[in-house]
């Protein structure tokens, strides 16, 4: 964009010394620059700090209705409770507001935007809100999307194998505290409980986990949905059908968090109305523009959260027809939960808006 | 059992020195006491060792045809090659074999047994072979076998999370010596291959695994069988169908290693012919003896592999009505992968045999 920055809308990045936050700074500095003015905001605890984004040390400003005077578009990653009572504040003055949080997505009025799959959704936001969707669901929507568009997808079965930074920095400080712990002890994970007393011991049960994620997979995400369901699995059911645009689609989640820093894996077990053929599919996966397939098993190449942190693509491999489904893939899906998953996408729906307001 | 030691069957334990043998052991000392003498086997290079079964020292005897002489029962842990060649040896001179390897299972002559789900197969052995069930296969059974006999498995979708004791003590060594390389480390798991990299550095990159374990997840497990498909994903289907009576059951895994030293966690999707109710679903569930239901997620009961390792029975949790498909449950399954996964149900297996041989 070679318009002068004066002249470029102005951004505020509310949440922006979280573990989204660091990481949005970190994209804003690095993609294509179509932003003027960029103010960085947090809670009143923050205010004052010098942050770093696109090489400029910015004074970071306490959340208030008069930090959006002049504001075109507001990305923000903050807590459900702050996005909803927030988010509303700045768009009654005429922001356009990305929102990382799961405050809004069910909103009819409020679109669920995954660029690679649904952009048109953008431009129609009543509330001037636009929905960024969970980290988990994103993690599969580009490969989905390319499939769907071409084979109509009708079910999914999915297991997911998530990171500790899903739960923020907290998450991550935890799981490192707790590897700590038991990194060089080989008298755990031996015994029931063990692992379990030797983490409680050294760093007390107040964890954002309910259960000690190192030597441990934890087959609980988020609240308590009632019969039984995660809020993570309730978000991964009803978020795919928005975003893909089918409301009767079939989704069975279970979402497990696993020992993993950053990058949510997800195994997908995904079936079409039509026959699909595995080389076509692998075809249209190669041609998504987001997507990166990694398969050739024999050689050892596959997706591992921890050769995928940090990039911006969906990487897909162990794609296969399922042998006893006739229209069903299975593939395994490993996306970057703090980029892809919500920093990146946020980011992307705001340059969205921006080309939209410039005209560009 | 009030018969004298002398007048009891012999028992050879072949493959007693590796990490299923050491469980064998210990299970032979704990469980009620079937055996008279109790032979240890194992390679030439183990031979004349000292290991201690029933609180006894015995000497560990190479592996030779003569080994087998007087003997009633053995069981193997050995690798499928050296199962493939002793095993019909044994079973030459009168043995009745419980191997654990995957040299027979799917042998039609062979029979496939899980007590607690097809005991009555054991009897039928025209090859005096019997063949315990693949880890992860054995891990849902005594769940599934439960559910299957009041409303018909019809579909199986697993995704599994699968422990470093699944390959042997060289895995669980590995994971130990991986988490010791990144424990206490904060500046690993946030760029792609990073983990890789310090891994490689300081243990290089010969593993029992196709990719760093400590903080990551591996979609592969076992060897290459064509189409995309891992053998322990092939064993799943096919040892499920035998074992369950079921040879059309459909059936698509996805095999994933975790970082976990031993317990296999499964989240199974399973479809029934009939109409199924959550609560009667629980209660078949409870009634089972070797499962135990941990199913309070609010309260932060659930199992996980931590917190069952080392113990007998099945963990089940996560037990919930697929929201969109009618005949289907969602439940997440744990089981120590040593035990009932291996030297457990082979003990099992081999006291059904003794009572037969006994009459007891």
């Amino acid at each position: 964009m070679s318009t002068p920055r004066a002249q470029r809308p102005t951004l505020a990045l509310v949440g922006a010394t979280g573990a989204v936050g660091t990481v949005m700074r970190s994209i804003l500095s690095t993609r294509e620059d179509v932003w003027g003015e960029i103010r960085l905001v947090a809670s009143a605890r923050s205010a004052g700090k010098q942050l770093e984004v696109r090489g400029e040390q910015v004074t970071v400003l306490a959340l208030s209705e008069e930090v959006f005077d002049g504001v075109d578009v507001a990305m923000f990653d903050v807590p459900d409770e702050v996005s909803a009572q927030w988010a509303p504040v700045a768009a009654a003055k005429g922001v356009v507001v990305v929102d990382n949080s799961g405050a809004f997505r069910m909103d009819p009025d409020v679109p669920l935007v995954v660029p690679e799959v649904n952009p048109e959704a953008a431009r129609e936001r009543p509330r001037g809100i636009i929905a960024n969707p969970n980290c988990t669901t994103l993690t599969m929507m580009d490969a989905l999307g390319a499939l769907h568009r071409r084979w109509t997808l009708t079910e999914l079965v999915v297991a997911s194998y998530q990171a500790a930074s899903g739960a923020g920095q907290p998450g991550i400080d935890r799981l490192y505290d707790e590897l700590e712990v038991v990194g060089g002890r080989r008298d755990v994970g031996v015994q029931a409980g063990d692992v379990r007393a030797a983490i409680s011991d050294k760093l007390g049960d107040d964890s954002p986990f309910p259960a000690p994620l190192a030597l441990n997979v934890v087959p609980w995400a988020g609240s308590d949905k009632g019969d039984g369901w995660s809020s993570e699995e309730l978000k991964v059911r009803n978020e795919s059908r928005k975003i893909l645009g089918i409301p009767d689609l079939k989704v069975s989640a279970t979402c497990v968090r696993v020992p993993v820093v950053t990058t949510h894996s997800l195994a997908v077990h995904a079936t079409f109305a039509q026959d699909v053929d595995v080389a076509a599919a692998r075809q249209a996966l190669v041609e998504a523009p987001s997507v990166v397939v990694v398969d050739d098993p024999a050689a050892g190449e596959f997706p591992t959260p921890a050769d995928s942190v940090g990039a911006d693509p969906t990487f897909v491999g162990r794609l296969r027809q399922a042998l006893d489904f006739p229209r069903t893939l299975e593939l395994f899906v490993c996306g970057d939960n703090l980029r892809k998953g919500a920093a990146l996408n946020t980011a992307q729906v705001a340059e969205l808006v921006a080309r939209e307001l410039t005209g560009a």
